[in-house]
């Protein structure tokens, strides 16, 4: 069976669906289950990501679902950005409530009550917390498995410095672990924009936000990381004594890498018109072994299988011995996704060989055994290579150029981010963008985070002023 | 600093403040925020029990933490038992919503539903799914951090099977599971014991109880294995059709370690006058470095305890190279519960040694530098066989016999479980665990798993008529 990613919608609800990812018959709206097979490759998605948090000084702490009202409304701001998507538990038990609870939403005002109680002094800083937790977000959009659901699972740090240059080091450490963990282990592109003000979090200085693109050019927004500035600190009264004896308040920065939708980026980044395509340390089953039985040779192939299986158990390696046929099995593990297939039936043993199939291309390769321990290693690393570099590829064609909204609407039918000259990306910019969106469809992103291209007696796309800024807008999620 | 662990109440308060585990002062009444220290040592035992779990063939899946009020009205006990602790969302953003919504206190109803949807044929089953999750109870008892909490971090595994025999194994293998990792591993001792009829889980048809006891005597309940019959199956048409092509309802069990109480019991069990004591494998710095500095040596030293903390990454090293002094950092980390403190000063270099002093013994030792690696390695199976053995020790003292309640009250005083005969453990026997618990503050804990021993000529305990069985008393947190 071939599924069309052209039209990727339906493409990616049959991947959903067919390789049992996500099950959307709970009886909450915009909740879903998040089926085995999605779960074990989001587990080890968690434990990368948190490797490489740790190994930037960030320990994890665990604070609570539930915020009283009263932390929400400590920032003006922040509430205002969030209010209209909490959920709150109002009973317990038979009683009513005195004070209304807050599911977290995200946990700024949850873990900064506590930072104002942690930090005393110098030496307390920076403090560097994550805490992996799902969040709960009444979307009134419409929601879509693992990309927007009222519920999802994530990552967020939330750092503390005694200076604003510290923590503006902390935003780009944060997209440098985006970058080694998302691009680099799970083969997703991006770039990173500073969101217009008008866009940015609720509450923050500023917005750095990893957007990537789903294959109808669609963007989809992946990691943000915020430079929060004083604002929390001042709502929140978190202050350090300075080494001159003088009471300051802190600067911090947050960043939430959403592990739930960064799968969804996996899926439709790699999947291809059989399926599932993982990246090799991803999968929840690495190897599939599938034995080729013709009648009385069982006993001979099985033994072979299982000492082939046992041999790699280094791997995640299932040997397929139900009663299916071969050809139903290639079909079912392809749309699993599973990254390597072995294939061993009575030939293969005559001439001591295996035949090796990677999911991420067509050909079969006869292996000796006697290769197949090299030929797997290299099959796990030129499929993690081919996966990046494949995705690269087509990622490196979507950035466009244009200077009116009939070229900006053109642009945006072949690429995914259309770089236009704006009059500016301060909040009095926003009605601009308003008329971008009403004429094409596409949000300003913002400007490419580390570029200095700028306008030079150009106009603003949408007011005709004289153009300040680069913005790059695209059609969204 | 010595803290008297004879008074347990207030040297685990102690404990918990000074090692930094959880901080109590968060706005929610009975929340607190699970800190950095603990936080590392629950993961690594969320990974044991995992990877337990996943070698007896359990999968991971994600579920609601949101559970519709008609999902909870399917069964009728389940109901009754948790209806008065279930937190409930009624709001979201400025809007009433029309079903409320229950923060699960477990999943059985979340899952079942899902279950009945999952499950056609004999080739479904057996379906053996773990969640690694958070859960709510508005509990009503006074509460106490890691051990009682309206929100606590726990695995709930949920298994259905084809046959109630395959079901009971199950219950075996949930037993088994808790050896391992809580015993062998965490070197935390207890007794399973079938609860009573009037205490059993809600919904279940027996529930299986790993009791652990605290240094004061009273026991804690660790995981629980329930068998849960066809209740939940008939409840929410959890089905199979069967090779005979009859459609059956399935057996189910379902088994709940709550790590962040497992995690109490280490506490307890372990600690001492000094602190934490922590296995060495669940300690977030197994090995502290302490440089030993005397004014102009400072960089021969510090070198050398560079080159052995590189020496020794495959553990997880902390190199203290603050300016407190060594006597300070000794009782520091003594309090965290580090394994193994190695000591470096300038003596020690010149004699090519280093002083290594384990966290559970007092005498240091010197070690020479050609030898540490085994005398690490020594050390962190000494320190674990160590743990298990002494925790051991007290535990096998602790099991008592009486036959009347003034025999009870003062075998109470003495030993944790005390054995009495009683008339019966179905629902009727209730009332005389009622006349048990005013008399002697002790709960009627159940029967031990697996023992034979029964009552001859005995008279029960409280009415005086017939025993028909052994059941333990004990009192409990």
């Amino acid at each position: 069976m071939q599924i069309d990613k052209s039209n990727f919608s339906e493409w990616y609800n049959t991947i959903i669906k067919d390789a049992e990812l996500c099950d959307l018959r709970y009886g909450v709206k915009g909740f879903v289950v998040f089926m085995p097979w999605s779960v074990m490759t989001m587990k080890k998605m968690y434990d990368r990501y948190e490797e490489v948090l740790e190994r930037n000084e960030h320990v994890p702490a665990w604070f609570p679902a539930l915020i009283p009202e009263s932390y929400f409304m400590k920032e003006a701001d922040h509430v205002e950005g969030f209010a209209p998507e909490v959920m709150w538990v109002t009973e317990a038990g038979r009683n009513k409530l005195e004070e209304k609870l807050g599911m977290r939403p995200t946990s700024e005002t949850a873990m900064y009550s506590m930072y104002s109680l942690w930090i005393h002094g110098v030496k307390d800083l920076p403090l560097k917390i994550y805490h992996p937790s799902q969040v709960w977000r009444y979307e009134t959009k419409a929601t879509k498995p693992f990309i927007r659901s009222r519920e999802f699972y994530w990552i967020e740090a939330h750092d503390v410095f005694a200076t604003e240059e510290q923590a503006m080091q902390q935003v780009r450490e944060d997209m440098e672990m985006a970058e080694e963990v998302i691009h680099q282990k799970f083969g997703v592109p991006f770039l990173f924009f500073k969101r217009p003000q008008w866009d940015k979090f609720a509450g923050a200085v500023n917005t750095f936000a990893a957007d990537t693109l789903m294959p109808d050019g669609r963007t989809l927004q992946l990691p943000s990381t915020h430079m929060l500035g004083q604002n929390f600190a001042k709502a929140f009264d978190v202050k350090f004594t300075d080494d001159d004896g003088e009471s300051k308040y802190c600067w911090q920065t947050c960043y939430g890498p959403a592990i739930s939708r960064i799968y969804a980026a996996v899926i439709a980044t790699h999947g291809d018109e059989k399926g599932l395509v993982l990246p090799f340390d991803l999968a929840p089953v690495q190897i599939v072994i599938v034995p080729i039985i013709k009648g009385e040779n069982t006993e001979k192939v099985m033994a072979k299988c299982l000492e082939v299986k046992e041999k790699f158990s280094q791997f995640k390696v299932k040997l397929d011995d139900s009663e299916n046929t071969p050809g139903f099995k290639y079909n079912y593990w392809e749309m699993k996704g599973v990254p390597v297939r072995l294939e061993i039936g009575e030939r293969d043993i005559e001439s001591k060989s295996v035949m090796l199939v990677r999911r991420d291309m067509k050909a079969k390769v006869k292996v000796p055994e006697a290769d197949l321990t090299n030929a797997i290693e290299n099959a796990s690393k030129e499929i993690q290579k081919n996966l990046v570099e494949k995705a690269d590829e087509w990622f490196g064609k979507q950035l466009g150029k244009a200077k009116t909204m009939d070229e900006l609407k053109a642009a945006l039918d072949k690429q995914g981010f259309v770089r236009v000259p704006f009059c500016t990306d301060e909040m009095h910019g926003k009605e601009c963008a308003e008329k971008v969106k009403e004429a094409t469809h596409a949000n300003m992103r913002g400007s490419l985070f580390g570029s200095k291209e700028k306008p030079k007696d150009e106009k603003c796309i949408a007011c005709g002023k004289k153009a300040e800024i680069y913005l790059y807008a695209a059609r969204q999620y």
